[in-house]
């Protein structure tokens, strides 16, 4: 599908222009902090959660100014959270999207930092008066994203994977990914959701989507690692196995995987069947992100 | 002054106790994180910050609960950059207040995440409705927070300092102080004036008082590293001289180090004027604060 293809692409140039011009620039010593920032944050990246969160605002005829600024400030928590992800004590991995991991391209006290500011960059993008008019809506947009970036969100999910998961627990795999990936994704679509006070139904139907999606997105990534070409991936391949973690295809195994993987994607439109026509380019955009290549 | 040693040790209590409230608890996996996080954010410290909060709160008659809450995301922030300055490839240090660092007590990865848990509890905790009733507050508390916390503050001290300041720079030595712990000293002061919706002279006669502190409160802590005992601060003394790092003491020597804290203190008091007896309890605390031994 090349127009979606097109409005994905345009939904990442959207948000590397406004973080260009939202990210601070340094000047002395601290531009070699500014710099890694930039170098994580405008980086390449396929920008799903921007075009989530854009597609998202379009159904509900939000102001596309005020979705891109949450967009920015999801990048924000994303490039922070790869950045200390591929540290050497947490993943240690040298590549990321093609070019040296932040800590290879600078050192690891500057990556440390690069992440920690580019968290603080994110709340303070969200909270500013640009973000909307409503101050009551700017402090539940931190809050959410607060939470799905915290403790009991995305950096629970690491913890977890740090720590490991047993052999055979694929319900600790799937609440893993659910915290690792899926709340961040899910925050792509609940922050619009709360610009548009949207009703309860759509905000549960939208979040389901989420769910299912990040689910499924997260086998593909499991597939990808078994068995994606390393040089179109940007990074290496067959990870998880070489470290012994537990992950969809290590417990599954690809068949099981790739069945399971059918199933959430007829699953996942369903969710959006109440939103009709609004969401065609929500639904149309699952087949697209799970036939990934990369 | 055993009044006020009573009422800064009364802060740290009620932070203490509130923040043992608010910070989450984990189970299975997340529970190695969760308790890294309350090892570094409820174990002993002196909670200035907070001391220095509560006591603008009441000069304004605020609302006790509410500074509470400011105060706790205040001391988030503090434990997560102690802890990812611990860290090997930042200060590298194995203890911190009398006890292992948390990397040390757990690990590097946790310590990673345990520090990036709290920045994001920090946020939380502003944003949320408890904190003040009107939103435009609440949003306006995460401006300055994040502002403070991150690249053109607290953040980009930090790397200043791990860049280095060339010998002989007293400049250089004196922007990374401001930046690296006079930003989040100042926001102990801001955010009270921030829900206080003080005037601006008030506003501008606290934060010079709060800048002028924070840089004696730097010469202090370089003239502790520099003579202090060891056992009594908890953790290694000489460091910056070791490390050839430039700080007030070793640019300025120990007398003129000394005889600059003595005009500091002055004139740190005399931005006070304003205030006559409602700032009596700040004012004490100029020489408390600075007659500290660790």
């Amino acid at each position: 599908m090349a127009d979606l293809a097109q409005r994905v692409a345009e939904a990442a140039d959207l948000v590397t222009v406004a973080l260009d011009e939202l990210l601070p620039r340094g000047e002395g010593a601290e531009s070699r902090l500014t710099e890694a920032m930039r170098y994580a944050a405008l980086g390449p990246g396929k920008r799903l959660r921007t075009y989530f969160a854009l597609e998202t605002g379009r159904m509900f005829d939000l102001d596309e100014r005020s979705v891109l600024r949450t967009a920015c400030a999801l990048e924000c928590i994303q490039a922070y959270s790869l950045i200390h992800d591929d540290l050497p004590c947490m993943d240690d991995d040298d590549m990321r999207r093609g070019r040296p991991t932040v800590h290879r391209a600078y050192d690891e006290a500057t990556a440390v930092l690069a992440g920690d500011a580019l968290q603080a960059a994110a709340f303070e993008i969200l909270a500013h008066p640009d973000t909307h008019s409503d101050a009551s809506i700017r402090a539940e947009l931190v809050m959410k994203l607060a939470h799905a970036a915290g403790a009991r969100g995305m950096v629970g999910g690491q913890m977890i994977d740090m720590v490991g998961v047993h052999a055979g627990d694929l319900g600790g795999v799937a609440r893993m990914q659910r915290l690792k990936t899926g709340a961040l994704i899910a925050a792509a679509f609940e922050l619009p959701l709360v610009m548009a006070r949207a009703k309860e139904a759509e905000r549960h139907a939208l979040l389901a989507f989420a769910h299912d999606l990040g689910l499924a997105y997260q086998i593909v990534d499991d597939l990808l690692d078994a068995q994606g070409d390393p040089e179109l991936m940007g990074k290496a391949a067959g990870k998880d196995a070489a470290k012994g973690k537990a992950n969809f295809v290590t417990l599954l195994g690809v068949d099981a995987a790739r069945e399971r993987l059918g199933l959430l994607r007829k699953q996942t439109k369903d969710h959006l069947e109440s939103f009709g026509k609004r969401a065609e380019f929500l639904r149309a955009s699952v087949d697209f992100v799970l036939e990934r290549r990369n």
